[in-house]
């Protein structure tokens, strides 16, 4: 869970980064930004802001943000029903993206979330500048991070259903409780 | 069939458009940009320059330029064996869009190309400003227009199979020849 304070202000915070970023944001799509903690509590560690810019029965766009050290937890897209699962194009718009799919890779251990290592398994290490975009098919375990700057990025998907995602760490719960305070 | 040399401008001069708008493009984005002049030999007019961001199987992410004065031809995006058709959520990013789709509306036929009343059919006028968006479905008919001042928006849809869409006027061909010059 986190605050009502907590949630506006990473809110504000993320509104920010996106328009730096040189998207255009109307005021509405700025007070409707998701600060996601994945039922984890930590929101600066492990957590997104998540704007939802188009969200149809068949495709969706999305605007993230993450903040310096904020970590998208290891997750998938699983088959529903007749889908194959979402399969999603991350493009970085601003700042460097730490990202991580599945593989082996030379990346050390040291950005994994403290006592995280077994629900953070893959090792393949793709760094990300502005422009550089990956399509990921569906079922393929990722996560990713920002580490010294703050990172804007777009996913472009087929139709999203994010409460059906298959989360590696089994404390997450994909649907943010925000507590007053 | 536009020139070389044409094509060249226009490509250099969306480029140009789409970065002011704020937009984010690689060099060898702004390399692969497309003048569409519709087979219709006045690109000016009737046409539309086209960035291709994503392009899978399953999704399409694509910013258009239109330059002042430039109408994207009336069409439609058919069912195609299984697929009901392309969905289209067109996004203003820059500019003022007058975007026509199926049905009545108050309009006059000024902005009409001359002569193309007949292929021109939509008469339902929607005026868009940056950040407003239209998602529009399968086999809808529309066509749109930049007037005073130049207009980037983005287009996210299922699947694009452009050279299968349907267009009002049938001296169109999809696919623009670019000659010598």
């Amino acid at each position: 869970m986190i605050t009502r304070g907590e949630h506006e202000a990473a809110r504000a915070r993320a509104a920010e980064l996106i328009r730096a970023a040189g998207i255009l944001l109307t005021e509405s799509e700025a007070r409707s930004i998701e600060a996601a903690d994945f039922g984890l509590g930590r929101l600066e560690r492990e957590g997104a802001q998540i704007l939802t810019v188009v969200q149809t029965e068949r495709i969706s766009v999305k605007v993230l943000v993450l903040f310096p050290g904020q970590t998208e937890p290891e997750h998938w897209h699983p088959r529903v029903g007749n889908d194959p699962g979402k399969e999603e194009t991350v493009r970085v718009a601003s700042g460097t993206l730490f990202f991580y799919r599945e593989g082996e890779g030379a990346r050390d251990d040291a950005s994994i979330p403290e006592g995280k290592r077994d629900v953070y398994t893959c090792r393949r290490e793709v760094v990300m500048h502005p422009g550089d975009q990956i399509t990921l098919p569906p079922g393929e375990k990722h996560w990713f991070q920002a580490r010294a700057e703050p990172v804007v990025l777009y996913s472009f998907s087929t139709v999203a259903r994010d409460v059906l995602d298959g989360f590696t760490d089994p404390a997450i719960e994909r649907v943010t409780k925000v507590g007053e305070g």
